[in-house]
């Protein structure tokens, strides 16, 4: 009977924040998959897991979960090709009987890779069986230890890359809650452009929720690009209503 | 030594999405808050919790969360006095040393009475420890459950409640994912409005997603008002890229 793949949200980082699910799964399972050549999410996600969980005796797959923006060298055949090895990797083992476990940081549909594997392995087997488990998402890690609400009563939440910054204002006009994602490398850009319409006050700069290095940082002018993490983000209150 | 107060996210109704540390502080605390005569909220988080955590011995303590918008009867004054005696009910027990957990379904930073605890406490007694303990929140479930991906790469996540749909259209042209709140006694107009759109077919309506009465609909058309769960969301898949 071929295997079924579980995708799992680890959540944040900190090895308490994994759900009882997460943990009972990833004891049965013969195999963990995890990307490899992922900005240090990969070796991170597996060494979370293992604060929680024995993975001895547990095959580790690392696979190729190749991004067409970060992975200039692979043009769209390499890219198919590529995926083609990942997709290959995991069918070997399902179809051998083995349950296995995709890890990601946060939460699966949340800017996770996952859903890239998800359609590829549907098109090579139908009906595969495949669990989501849902985690802690690293946006809700972020407002806890900032202690900020992200939504309260008839208030609306955006959450967007800060790498395109364009349609901003559009969204500051109706929205209570912005969280920017992906800002360590813009962060001075983002510093700017919530300057210019006041609000940076009520911004909050939040690296590495939930795990021992943390940082919750409300003083954004005094943050330089060079220094930030890949795990970050920013929660703008602006508030509309009250 | 004045206890500390916990809120803690317990996820979306699977017991086993719980994390390791709500169910290790919930098995610590000396008391447990829930608020009272929120609609079936309050018995249902605590029913959840007592599949994972054994409770006895432990105080539940049922207090008053008064919402201005359901509960026509309190006019302002009302209001505050109400929350006084949810205020002086925890700082009663916490005074006397007691650890206390406020329990919250979800995540306690979206759509959570918490918060309007929260500030109040802390304006009764500044310095009060106060932990935040995040959760899965109901939305991700959702979307783990309708195997949809919340964002992927550049893509944009709203949330809103779907009780004022004014300005959809402005989010339409901004976001690849709507994730519509509070559906339930709207869903009509809900389904008339996306229809308009031709976004029917790209919508999913989830109700108590991890839950053993979970209901994951794509016949968003044949839903009736009378019929539907107060937990209850509709996520529209709207891609902008690709």
């Amino acid at each position: 009977m071929t295997g079924t793949l579980y995708a799992i949200g680890i959540g944040p980082g900190d090895p308490e924040l994994m759900t009882l699910k997460a943990v009972r799964i990833l004891g049965q399972v013969g195999a963990i998959c995890v990307p490899k050549g992922k900005e240090e999410g990969a070796s991170l996600a597996l060494s979370i897991v293992r604060k929680a969980v024995s993975i001895e005796g547990k095959e580790v797959v690392e696979a190729f979960f190749p991004m067409k923006t970060n992975d200039r060298a692979a043009n769209g055949r390499d890219l198919d090709a590529r995926w083609g090895e990942t997709v290959a990797a995991l069918l070997g083992r399902l179809d051998k009987g083995v349950d296995m476990a995709f890890i990601t940081i946060g939460d699966p549909t949340v800017y996770s890779t996952f859903f890239y594997l998800y359609d590829r392995l549907l098109d090579a087997r139908p009906g595969l069986r495949i669990e989501i488990v849902p985690g802690v998402s690293s946006i809700n890690a972020a407002a806890s230890r900032a202690r900020i609400s992200l939504a309260l009563g008839e208030e609306k939440v955006a959450i967007m890359p800060a790498t395109n910054l364009d349609g901003l204002d559009a969204v500051l006009a109706q929205f209570d809650t912005v969280v920017l994602m992906k800002v360590y490398k813009v962060i001075d850009r983002i510093v700017a452009t919530l300057a210019e319409r006041g609000l940076l006050g009520q911004s909050v700069y939040v690296s590495r929720a939930g795990m021992a290095d943390e940082f919750v940082c409300t003083d954004l002018a005094g943050l330089k690009v060079g220094d930030l993490d890949y795990f970050s983000l920013v929660i703008v209150k602006n508030r509309k209503g009250a």
